[in-house]
């Protein structure tokens, strides 16, 4: 039988498979997306990042634990560790997260660690929830590490961003940024126990009213595009701040009901679909982007390529020039 | 007189001016960037970087006014946020730093959020070190927040990368990042004052070991080529771990001098212009995917590719068939 087809019917084997084949790359890999597409648009993609140390890993094994007791909801993570450009450092995570949620066919988790670049990275984790989606996942959950500009484009890539902050992380003017804010659309204060946590709820609510969340941002015509909201329109969604306790599920069940209430409000106004296409229009430039470089590199002699970048490093001609040179010899 | 004349002479207006069109990308910046890029080549560019909280921009301070005292060199600092990707959150780091650094001629500090992509942040960093460069600052920092790719990336620019930790932060299996540690020439523990300086250094000298720095990275006619050196080659650099306290300026001295001896490692070994390759040819490369980019875009007709995009929302054609589609109908 067809690797797509058995995906289809939710064979892990070969859902494991074929994830390795898009991680790399393969032509099979890309072969079976474009199979596959047409199965997605079903799941609902939930981004979950915040700085190492808030508790993101327990939390989002709480979340999958309700989704499957409470709404039997089939669920992957995707767990994306981009600051490890070299090693596995995801691995132990994944062993981890593995005593609680191991031995269920409803959960499916596969780790990465970033082989290339960042825009590889954003680019295999969209075609990784491609996959989850055709095969059946309905909760799609990216969780990523941090908070830097890669965490914010993978955090794009979902409907609905959870952004996870903990007390006492941080003590300096730096801890909490109104640029990960600003693609928060629930807050989560998780560790919700400990010492320090209305300063951190204080500090949130402060740097949400500096945040503007009246914007709506979406992709047209490989372009971002940002409108201002007016601040009484009604629809503007106010990102709820939860306060949890991973470690014995505490504020949980409430979290869920606010995810569940963010998908309903991004169908309400429309956001769903603007959201939808901001995604699949980073993908579509993305892929086209590589394409274009790679057939370029083809058509280009190795040679010729060496010796203007010798140039460069003799100081010669500048990068700019190098590209003007390139391109003027090679695509006339 | 002209733009690029002024700042070969030192005029930290035009700089700054010429910053700021280089942050833009106008044609003006562009074609500055062209004058002066056979005037760039003398600076040791340092990149600095680590978690929230670890007191990386103090770190910067001290180490800036040690140059400057002891050194008498010209520095300039470029703090990268890119977590900030709309608004200005690295306004904040900038009141605190001038407390300090103000008044300073040799001293030049200019902050960047990110207000694109990755690979856009990483090619303004890239751009502004050569105005640096050629505006005669003998010693360019490139401060980046955090432990993503993208910071990762942002680091890579540089000659000699500082990572900066701190005793307590991030309790979890997280907090010290395999990843990270190989980008790292030299390691410093700053806050070494407080309680757990000896837990943090321990961890960084197991995660150290096996973080196998007997690697050597760099790029060659668009690719990342890796070479594993035989762990007794003598001409592998050991990164040293340093511990600071950069409120006092404790272990500024030290720090300072590791990094000279990790500039003179690099010149011995060859290691100095492997960097300088990997450096600018990731910068062609990133220059010229831009430009193929937005060659591509002009050519291909608005309705077409609006069209194509609506079709891939639909989920009529996958974004790897729309691409083939864009391409075939506009590269013949």
């Amino acid at each position: 039988m067809q690797l797509t087809q058995l995906i289809l019917e939710g064979n892990r084997l070969s859902l494991s498979r074929l994830l390795t084949q898009v991680e790399n790359d393969s032509p099979e890999g890309r072969a079976a997306l474009v199979e596959l597409f047409s199965h997605t648009g079903q799941a609902h993609l939930i981004g979950v990042t915040g700085a190492p140390g808030t508790g993101k890993s327990s939390l989002v094994n709480q979340l999958t634990l309700f989704y499957r007791k409470q709404q039997n909801k089939k669920v992957a993570i995707i767990a994306v560790d981009p600051s490890s450009p070299f090693t596995g450092g995801a691995v132990l995570g994944d062993r981890v997260r593995m005593r609680d949620l191991s031995g269920d066919d409803g959960v499916f988790i596969r780790s990465m660690a970033s082989r290339g670049s960042v825009g590889g990275l954003a680019q295999t984790t969209a075609s990784f929830t491609q996959v989850f989606d055709a095969a059946g996942y309905d909760i799609i959950i990216i969780e990523t590490v941090g908070a830097g500009q890669s965490e914010v484009d993978i955090a794009r890539l979902a409907h609905t961003t959870i952004v996870v902050e903990a007390p006492g992380l941080g003590d300096d003017i730096q801890a909490i940024k109104a640029g990960i804010l600003e693609i928060a659309d629930v807050l989560v204060i998780n560790k919700a126990d400990r010492p320090g946590v209305e300063n951190t709820e204080r500090a949130l609510r402060t740097a949400l009213g500096l945040a503007h969340p009246a914007k709506r941002v979406f992709r047209h015509h490989g372009q971002t595009i940002s409108i201002d909201v007016p601040e009484t329109d009604a629809k503007i969604w106010a990102p709820p701040i939860h306060k949890t306790i991973a470690t014995d599920g505490t504020g949980i069940a409430e979290l869920a009901d606010s995810i569940a209430k963010h998908v309903a409000h991004l169908h309400q106004n429309g956001d769903w679909a603007l959201r939808e296409r901001a995604r699949l229009g980073s993908e579509l430039d993305a892929v086209l982007q590589e394409e274009l470089m790679s057939q370029f590199l083809e058509k280009v002699q190795k040679e010729k390529y060496d010796e203007i970048v010798e140039n460069v490093l003799q100081r010669n001609i500048s990068p700019y020039e190098a590209v003007r040179m390139l391109l003027n010899g090679n695509l006339k």
